[in-house]
C-alpha cells in the first residue's frame, strides 16, 4: 500500500519539507505540528511552511512556533497534510515544482491527486488519523507534544467527536494519544471554551434582536454597525453566532441579518429538510444545504423583508 | 470479581427493579434505559423506577418511556446504578429492605456500599461504562437501542469526552458503541445543541450585563427579577450561563449575581488558582474549588459590592 512507500520516502529523505493549507485549521496545524516533532526526533532537517497567518486560539499547539512562511528551501521529500487541491497551498505551491518528492496526505474527497505520491483516505474523520498511522508504521513513539498535536486535530475536525465522520478508529486514536500524554483537557479548553470579551458583547447584542416566526420554526437575529461600534466588533467575530438561532428547540431556519454600508450580509442554516442553499442562491449567493451566505443591497429592514419572504416560501414546501 | 457475582445473579432472577438517583442526569437515564432494553432481550420481567421527573432534554433516549414512578412491586433482584448513598434513591429507597438481592453500581468515589453486592469503579468515567461490561460479560448482543443509551451516558458525564475522567476505556467504548448503531450524531445534537427560546434571550439579558473588573481577572454578570419577567423565565433557565464569564479569555474568576426576593443568589467560578469554595463559604454558601454559590441578603447593589470584595481580596493573595 502506498503509505508504506510515505514511509520509504521518510526514512530515505536527510531533510523535509511539511506544508499544508491557507486558512490553516486544527487539523492542518495539528498534523504540521506533529509530524515535525516525529521527524526531528527521527535526525531530520525539517521546515514546516503555511503561507498564512496562524490563528491565535491554536497558538497553544506544541511546536506551532515552528511554522514560519515560506522562504526558499531545498529538501528531499515535500509532505503535505490536509490539502485538497494545490491552489490552497498559497506561494507554497511552488514547492511542487522543485524537483523533490512530493507526498500528498489528506481525507478530502474533493482532493485532485495533485503531487507524485497521493495517498487520500475519505474514511479519515481527519488527516491526523493518517498522520497517527503514519508515525505507527514508522515506528516511533509518541509523546505528549505529538499526542497534543494530533489530539488537537481531531479534537476540531470532528467537532468534539460529534460529526458524522467519527468513526469507531477515530475513538481508538483519540484514546491511544490520551494514553500517551495528549493534554486533552486543555486542547478542549482552548478549542470549545475560550470566548472574547467583545464577541460575548457582541453575542448579547444579537440574542437581544432574536425573535420567532411561523410558529418558531423561523429564527431572525440582526447585528447593527453600532452593535459592531458598541462592543469594538467586527465582521471577524461574527463565527458562531447563527447557531444560536439554529439550536433553538423547534427552529427549522436561522436567520442572522449584518448590517454593513449600504448592504446586508445575510447567513442561513436549517435543522433538517430546508435548502439554504437555494435560498442563498436566489439572491447570487451560495453555500450549502444546511449553511449558506448572500448579500442583499439595501437597508436592514428591506433585507429583512426580503429574505423571510423566500424564507417562507421554501418552508410551505 | 464481584462484576461475576452481578451477572450470575442476573442470570438467576426471572424479575428485576431498576433503580437510580432523584434528579437523573444522563449518566442515570441512559444506564438505566440501557439496562432495561438489555434485560428484556433476556426475557427478565423488567420494572425501572426513578422517583423524580426526568428532565425533557433525554426525552429522545431510547426506552426513557419505561421508565416510571416507583410503585409497590416485587423482584428477585434490585439493580442500582449511579447512585452514591440511599437517600438520593428518594422513595425507591424503600426496595433495598424489601428482602430481595439488591446491587449497587456505580463510579462515584462517595459512593456508601449501601447494597447487598457493592460495584464501585472510580476510574470508569460514567456508570455507563461498567453497564457496558455487565453486558459484555452477560454475552449480550448491543443494538442501536442500547448503544444509544450508554452512549447518552458517556457523552454526558464526560462533557463530551473532555473532563478529566475520560481515559482511552471510555474512548474504547464509544467507538465500540458507534460500531453498534448508537446514534451519536442524534445524541450530541440533543445533548450539546439545544436552547429554548426564552433561555437563548435570558442568555442575552445576562451577556449585556457583562462587565471586566480587575484588568480582566474577574467577569460580572448579573439577571434582575426584570429580566425574567421580560423573558418568561425562571431559576431553572440559570444553567450554563455563569460560564459565559467564565469562559472569557483572560478572566480567573466569573460572578453571576441573580436577583430575587430581598436576597441575591450568587454562582461563582473559577478557572485555574482562585478557591470560590472559600469565598461561598464566606457567605454561608459552598461547593467545589471552581464552582461554588452562595445567598446574600439585600438588594443587588448590596451583594455586588459584598462578593467582588470578597473576589478581589482572594485574587490578591
Amino acid at each position: 500500500m502506498i503509505l508504506i512507500d510515505v514511509v520509504n520516502e521518510i526514512k530515505k529523505a536527510e531533510s523535509v519539507i511539511l506544508l499544508t493549507h491557507v486558512a490553516p485549521d486544527g487539523d492542518a496545524i495539528g498534523s504540521v505540528t506533529g509530524m515535525y516533532k516525529v521527524l526531528k526526533k527521527m535526525g531530520k532537517d525539517v521546515s514546516a511552511f503555511i503561507d498564512d497567518q496562524l490563528p491565535e486560539m491554536y497558538s497553544f499547539v506544541p511546536n506551532v512556533d515552528k511554522i514560519s512562511r515560506p522562504f526558499d528551501k531545498k529538501a528531499d521529500l515535500v509532505l503535505i497534510f490536509d490539502c485538497a487541491d494545490e491552489e490552497r497551498l498559497g506561494s507554497s505551491k511552488e514547492f511542487l515544482d522543485k524537483g523533490p518528492i512530493t507526498v500528498n496526505i489528506d481525507h478530502h474527497i474533493s482532493n485532485t491527486l495533485y503531487a507524485k505520491l497521493n495517498y487520500v483516505d475519505t474514511n479519515a474523520a481527519a488527516t491526523a488519523e493518517i498522520a497517527y498511522q503514519l508515525v505507527k508504521l514508522l515506528g516511533i513513539d509518541f509523546d505528549e507534544e505529538i499526542a497534543t498535536s494530533f489530539y488537537t486535530a481531531i479534537l476540531t475536525d470532528t467537532g468534539g467527536f460529534t460529526y458524522e465522520s467519527t468513526t469507531s478508529m477515530t475513538h481508538h486514536i483519540a484514546g491511544d494519544l490520551i494514553n500517551n500524554g495528549a493534554r486533552f483537557r486543555e486542547v478542549a479548553e482552548k478549542v470549545f471554551n475560550s470566548l472574547k470579551f467583545n464577541k460575548a458583547k457582541l453575542l448579547g447584542k444579537a440574542l437581544n434582536s432574536l425573535t420567532l416566526y411561523k410558529d418558531g420554526l423561523v429564527s431572525y437575529m440582526e447585528i447593527l454597525k453600532k452593535d459592531f461600534e458598541e462592543t469594538g466588533t467586527d465582521l471577524s467575530h461574527l463565527e458562531n453566532i447563527v447557531s444560536y438561532g439554529r439550536n433553538i428547540e423547534g427552529v427549522e431556519v436561522a436567520v442572522l441579518l449584518v448590517e454593513k454600508e449600504g448592504e446586508v450580509k445575510v447567513s442561513l442554516r436549517s435543522k433538517e429538510r430546508v435548502d439554504v442553499n437555494k435560498i442563498a442562491s436566489t439572491f447570487g449567493g451560495g453555500g450549502h444545504v444546511r449553511a449558506s451566505g448572500c448579500t442583499i443591497e439595501g437597508t436592514i429592514e428591506e433585507a429583512k423583508e426580503k429574505i423571510l419572504k423566500e424564507v417562507f416560501k421554501e418552508l410551505e414546501k
